[in-house]
């Protein structure tokens, strides 16, 4: 069949070469999957291996000097549409990591975060910084390396932070905290000093059979989506999405056995990535544009399923009925209970279970820590403290021990530094979305209450975002798709009228 | 770690560079695992795409001068051990197979054999023949041709039974076949004939709840096998067994919510295969010699534990109490009544579905009517009347519609001709193997009783098989452990013996 959006001959010809890494990249992606949710525990070894040495291949083939030549002649050609350009682009970012990043060192860094990684678990079990601090002194020790290999302008941050979101900056994100800082900082005391101001709901402590929980799983992915013969979901103690290519999406959930929030939640907004993947364009399948690229758009889908529509009055309603057939005790839970419960706003210790407002503040401090860390200004042995600190200077909670502190996240044991501010950054997007989707199509609320209004939602997500795949960087696909720049104004206006109504 | 059986420079310097190969070929086992189990239907063009490039890729590397000229210097050698010789010998056959296809007609091979899977499926469906007659008799032209390609001394189907299983031949199959048609015909015969031969036991209808049965699956894995952390066990619609390596092996089993048999079989038998997998030695991991290449030995060890273990009334009797645990109806019958259900003998119309004495008349069926297309004695469009009238011939039952004909088998639709015969010797050897078992050990019904029985079986199978993995061929490792020739004899004086005993 004939492609629609890529017509240009260099580019077919790249594309061609290409799929053979597009292959590659495909059976290692599910080879993370399985890894994570099927493997026998023994397989880990040789598993390790073969994605290590794919991964190796994978390299040789890209800087194959037939596949950079052919890179190097279409960058030339002036005749290329946004969906050309966009492969060209991605391509050149590929090539540049590998040119920058000696093979040796991108094996050393790769061995270090492995091992860093069993480090951290074991840390985080026996509940012991010191366990870690060794691997994460190397990890930092080699991502400072690292920036320095792949170059800046200003701030070796630069670095990192692109390597997750593309031209994403210090500056920039800085001015973006700076802006949301206050504003959170009085949302929250306000909250705190309302009379309806709790630290815990009920449904917190409730208990839930798994195997019913996992029925609920799959009414709710029955539900929200159109067609579940390219979806899956499975189980895994972090939740993640996936995508293999077409007709091929993944999720994960989690199931703790109470505290249903935390399944409910982590299933749609697992969703919400897969989504993204789903309605990317036919025509950019086995292309290097197929899909998110962007860490800051992917988690604008993820949160606008998860917190705006998943956490909304409307939502739960359409989902009440099914939601008390987990559990006899949850029936004695009204809509008004649950949209509670979800939406309960304290200042807590843990990252992933935080709610929308203190959310941020999290990130930004893991955003000043890794910061530091690059510049030098603070050691990693010193980290426990400063976390600490920081944790009682911005949400008024200090940890009591590191597992709920500085130990809780898996990022940087894998070598992730610069990814964390996305998840904010992403958050406000999503609150863009949902101003310019109900500029177009009315208030979600009552788009929800109409017969396939989801499915509105949907098509209004794809031809606005999801269709162009990663062929726009964020900021051009926001200016796109809006008409203006991105902003934390939307972000703050929501969570101000949403949660002085609630408090 | 050291390598305490590979030692040589010139073959550790192979594997070396062999283990990128090593590593498509895991990924793509994967690739293949999950395909059958989990992938998302709309999944399958994108993972039919990264399978084929890989199936590319890996040739290319196989037969890239420097690996090649690396195998050719080895092959001087006159200092290699057993496992060094055989590490060459795969990689030689491998080799020679690259050689003597060109790429162009492996392509072709494997478009007309995934087009083919998909007309069968549709013509089984369907049960019109019609629809897959076209693709088979394409088929069964470039099978010819792959003969022609390959070679062969004296018949074209030796270079298509060597495929399968390495050095056998048409005067082999025929010879073994000759030996045991008469007497299990015989055999039948005096079944038939015998007051206590019945059509249907009362287990084969009645019908059981599937997530209980997958318990029973559960508990028999754990009932048998010593480590569940390098196992698991999904379901499929055919049973298979694959092993990624190290520590990772997978069985799958089918519930068709009745005659539960089936289900009970099918774990064992792809046990048996695992088994093999998991027990070969560990330092012949990541090399072409671990596991089981012979299909011939690899059907010995799953037929061994399905029948000789399985079918056994002592291993049903360690089983009964679980067994009974899956529905109330089950506990209305004894062992015994077990017993009689898993070894009842029947001529009947579907090979999977056949007991130990009719099973390899079914196979012989297809030897001869392969033997005869390739030929070119018989033709594909008169094969639904070949078949039937041979059915009537030797079993004594006429198919009345082509899917519980011509059309049940799934291997000729994906190109595997050759393949059958490995079935009935794989099932010949496994008597063997109890023959020299209980030489050694004393009577299984005795071994069972005992404590730890299974896992002295185990030992003894992995000391004498499985631990070689590849390293000898079919012929010499019967000689090797048995001291003496493969033979027919032991499978012909078990089954006159037990089927006596029961009719």
């Amino acid at each position: 069949m004939e492609n629609k959006l890529i017509k240009h001959p260099f580019i077919l010809e790249i594309l061609d070469k290409y799929k053979v890494i597009w292959s590659l990249g495909h059976l290692s992606a599910l080879g993370n999957w399985d890894l994570s949710v099927y493997m026998p525990e023994e397989g880990a070894t040789a598993r390790g291996e073969a994605l290590g040495k794919l991964a190796t291949l994978s390299q040789k083939l890209f800087l194959d000097k037939e596949f950079t030549d052919l890179i190097k002649k279409a960058d030339g050609e002036k005749d290329l549409n946004d969906y050309e350009k966009a492969i060209l682009r991605m391509l050149k970012r590929s090539l540049k990591y590998y040119e920058k990043l000696p093979a040796e060192f991108i094996e050393e860094f790769s061995k270090v975060a492995s091992e860093g990684h069993i480090a951290w678990k074991n840390a985080k079990e026996k509940n012991d910084f010191s366990i870690f601090e060794p691997y994460l002194e190397k990890i930092v020790e080699l991502t400072k390396k690292k920036a320095e290999y792949l170059g800046y302008e200003k701030h070796p941050y630069d670095a990192l932070l692109d390597e997750y979101e593309e031209g994403l900056t210090v500056e920039e994100v800085e001015k973006y905290f700076i802006s949301i800082k206050k504003p959170l900082v009085d949302l929250i005391n306000y909250i705190k000093s309302s009379k309806k101001f709790k630290k815990e709901h009920a449904l917190e402590k409730q208990e839930y059979d798994i195997e019913k929980m996992k029925k609920l799983t799959d009414k709710i992915l029955k539900f929200i989506h159109y067609n579940m013969s390219h979806i899956r979901v499975d189980v895994s103690s972090h939740p993640f999405s996936i995508s293999l290519g077409k007709g091929d999406a993944r999720i994960t959930t989690r199931y703790e056995g109470k505290d249903f929030a935390k399944s409910y939640s982590s299933t749609i907004h697992e969703y919400g990535h897969a989504l993204y993947e789903i309605q990317s364009h036919d025509d950019l399948h086995y292309t290097p544009i197929s899909g998110g690229s962007s860490l800051v758009i992917h988690e604008s889908q993820s949160r606008f399923w998860e917190n705006i529509l998943g956490k909304s009055k409307e939502f739960i309603s359409l989902l009440y009925k099914d939601i008390i057939e987990v559990d006899e005790k949850f029936k004695d839970f009204s809509v008004d209970d649950i949209y509670d419960y979800f939406n309960l706003v304290k200042p807590s210790l843990i990252r992933v279970d935080a709610d929308e407002v203190t959310y941020h503040l999290h990130v930004m401090i893991r955003f000043e820590i890794e910061k530091a860390l690059i510049e030098g200004k603070i050691k990693v042995k010193d980290l426990p403290k400063v976390w600490n600190d920081k944790y009682e200077e911005y949400l008024g909670v200090r940890p009591t021990n590191n597992k709920e502190g500085i130990l809780q996240d898996v990022h940087w044991s894998q070598g992730y530094i610069g990814y964390f501010p996305t998840y904010s950054l992403g958050t406000a997007l999503s609150v863009m979305w949902k101003h310019h989707l109900e500029k177009d199509l009315g208030k979600i609320e009552d788009i929800l209450k109409t017969k396939e209004g989801i499915r509105k939602i949907q098509d209004w997500l794809k031809e606005n975002i999801h269709q162009y795949g990663s062929t726009y960087v964020f900021r051009d696909l926001v200016k796109k798709t809006t008409h203006e720049d991105f902003s934390s104004k939307y972000l703050l206006d929501y969570l101000e009228n949403k949660y002085k109504g609630i408090y």
